[in-house]
């Protein structure tokens, strides 16, 4: 994409991108850039209605008839048929519910059980100091409570990463893309060593769901990532825009369900659960993997944003978001190659998930002044500016105009790290 | 309330209510006597509104600032906030979040590990076999993971719970109104008896919040439920009509704040969340009672139904609902005298929560047919309905109509258990 020399040829490009259209499907403010679906996807166009059907008329009209009329019960499940295809899970596979976290919960405590019964011994949960801290908090809270000798162990490289998963190793736990650098991991080979070497692996796809092909059953062969998953879980409202903390997801494969046993054992992953008996059975399938009543329009509205997905698929978002990935950073590189930006996010294709971070010695004070601006990325410790790319909404002018925003900033603006604040050079204080 | 012979008795009633303006609060169906609030409660009349408003504004205008701007993060507290007076809590000691099973789950951890530090040797966690399932399914959950010689001990009857709070009792663990007989226990007595032999104790206000006065610090001398409790949990959907599925509530008081303790960890738990270190160090305060990030939409209308509340207090919601049972149960046991009707729910007072529910050996089919025509109850296994009565909403001469229409459906339809059907006497099938 380094030949594109100007916004016209942007403008070009988005004239012959199959998915430009889909844009439509989302409501984006004027004087907006929006880089930053990575971490609140942009809110599809259908939810205001689908939001004001369930507030007025499920329960305002039917009441507490809906939760078999409109559904309701069964949207864990019906929502995570609609969503598996898009990672590569069959249905009966996945449920949309409770929070990556909780759901993260659930798979480890499963792992560390089958385990357990085939290979006792095994004591450490292998993950990276830079996974995103709640999955290593979730993990310490569980190992912590069960208090019979797991240790989570920590590693910084990957070739660490290779060693560390030895015949201690019970499980190893990643996340796919990385929430700070996107930096992805070859999934396939990852799993492929866990294996070879006893362990399970669950893998979080909270940056992946939605923005990179996923094959969790498949070899790789259709452009996915080869998976050999035994769990995984992720996140809804990033790159799949269901909405601001709507309910995650999880997928255990057919072959774990049987043996799937977590202590979050609530009434909606019981086997009859009106029953109301007082002693548990778990559900048959993947309602084992529900706990507690879902907040039901929060999960309604995920629908929404998996209905745009419809319209194409993960081999074409796939290749428009290299694109978008490839020419920010050509530009940046080039349009801004006098100021002090680094390049965090891996340039080889298949090591990049869908957002790119650079380093500024003024990073929080640059994204705080290119958020002013409308480009709004994000910002995380320490100097790590955050832009997310949603081939669904972003254009490649868009990618432009943020460029040029940045390089106004970056050439006309004086930035004091200490105070985290951000002058023009020509103001008066 | 006997004396109410005539539906304009109960008109006068109506007349003289001094909440009966906070009906208009709320949007209720046409042709429909909504007697189950107990389960999912009536919408307000705001929550479209604010529900558009986080949709269309906060999410679709404002996307990821509004995690600050409209105070998103903070919610869980705020909520917690709005709701503590309702329960006689204090300010900082309740959270708006996740579901009533997974707080439950907390709070029992919590005191499990408060135990432990005090008093090690208590094994057994002591509750009803008719508690809501979910209660007991999470508690065996809990205890089956901890795998350090945990018992729950399920009893059958007041004496017998008694007998079981012994020196081997960790935690007592009740739901103060039964969601089945709407029987209601006497919080400040079991919670004393409790204490007095050592154990902590857990209420699930899932049937009270909202509908009985509570007073979790007081002496009761305030009319409210004398409490003694150490932790609590309870459910925003039935009688604070937050909407169907909204996240639940934990109360924690401050005196056990900083000994609180679970397993779930996750990033909104955290001290310091966005430094993103890999250690955790738990919140300060309430916020430990957190985990991961929340349905934003479901939870922001939960404050909907909190507003209304503004315009009364739980005193005087107390004395309709009185009334509105009382009424309710002296009309069926008059009117419906001929027929097998069995009443459940206790006749005095104090031990009575704010629904009724009566036996009737066609039950299921009896409450189909009330559904059908537009009085909305509900039916619980083995044999009972469900009627709930919800004083924000429900009037005096709304329970004339109901109870004239379980008479008319008793005195004119025919009934047949084995196939749960009914049939218009005269009618030609």
């Amino acid at each position: 994409m380094t030949h594109l020399n100007s916004r016209d040829d942007c403008l070009t490009m988005d004239a012959r991108d199959p998915l430009a259209p889909l844009r439509e499907h989302f409501d984006l403010p004027d004087g907006v850039i929006y880089l930053d679906g990575n971490s609140l996807g942009a809110r599809p166009r259908a939810a205001l209605a689908r939001s004001q059907q369930v507030v007025a008329q499920e329960w305002g009209r039917d009441l507490i008839r809906s939760w078999n009329s409109a559904g309701w019960f069964d949207m864990p499940k019906r929502l995570g048929d609609r969503l598996a295809p898009l990672i590569g899970a069959r249905a009966g596979e996945v449920v949309v519910t409770d929070t990556t976290s909780l759901n993260l919960f659930k798979a480890l405590a499963a792992a560390l059980a089958i385990q357990e019964g085939k290979d006792p011994a095994r004591r450490t949960i292998v993950t990276e100091r830079a996974n995103f801290p709640t999955d290593i908090y979730m993990a310490d809270g569980l190992t912590r409570w069960l208090d019979r000798g797991y240790r989570i162990r920590l590693v910084d490289t990957h070739d660490e990463l290779a060693a560390a998963v030895d015949e201690d190793c019970a499980v190893l736990m990643l996340t796919h893309v990385n929430y700070r650098s996107g930096r992805q991991h070859d999934m396939g080979a990852l799993s492929a060593l866990a294996h070879a070497r006893g362990a399970l692996v669950i893998w979080d796809l909270a940056h992946s769901a939605g923005a990179v092909p996923l094959d969790l059953h498949g070899d790789g062969k259709d452009g996915g990532a080869a998976s050999g998953a035994d769990f995984a879980v992720g996140c809804t409202y990033k790159y799949l825009n269901g909405g601001p903390g709507a309910p995650a997801f999880i997928w255990v494969p057919q072959r774990h369900q049987a043996a799937f046993s977590h202590p979050l054992t609530g009434w909606w992953s019981h086997a009859r659960p009106f029953a109301m008996d007082h002693g548990f059975a778990a559900a048959d399938g993947i309602g084992r993997a529900l706990c507690g009543t879902q907040p039901v329009l929060s999960l309604a509205l995920v629908e929404c944003g998996l209905d745009v997905f419809d319209n194409t698929d993960m081999a074409a978002i796939r290749a428009k978001s290299l694109a978008l990935t490839d020419l920010f950073i050509a530009l940046v590189e080039t349009r801004c190659a006098r100021h002090p930006l680094g390049l965090v996010t891996p340039r080889a294709h298949a090591e990049r998930g869908s957002h790119v971070s650079f380093t500024h010695p003024h990073g929080y004070a640059v994204m705080a002044a290119l958020i002013e601006r409308g480009v709004i990325g994000d910002y995380r410790e320490p100097e790590i500016m955050r832009f997310g790319f949603t081939p669904l909404y972003t254009r490649f002018s868009d990618v432009w105009d943020a460029v040029e925003v940045l390089r106004d900033i970056l050439d006309n603006e004086r930035f004091d790290k200490k105070m985290n604040i951000h002058a023009r050079r020509d103001a008066v204080t």
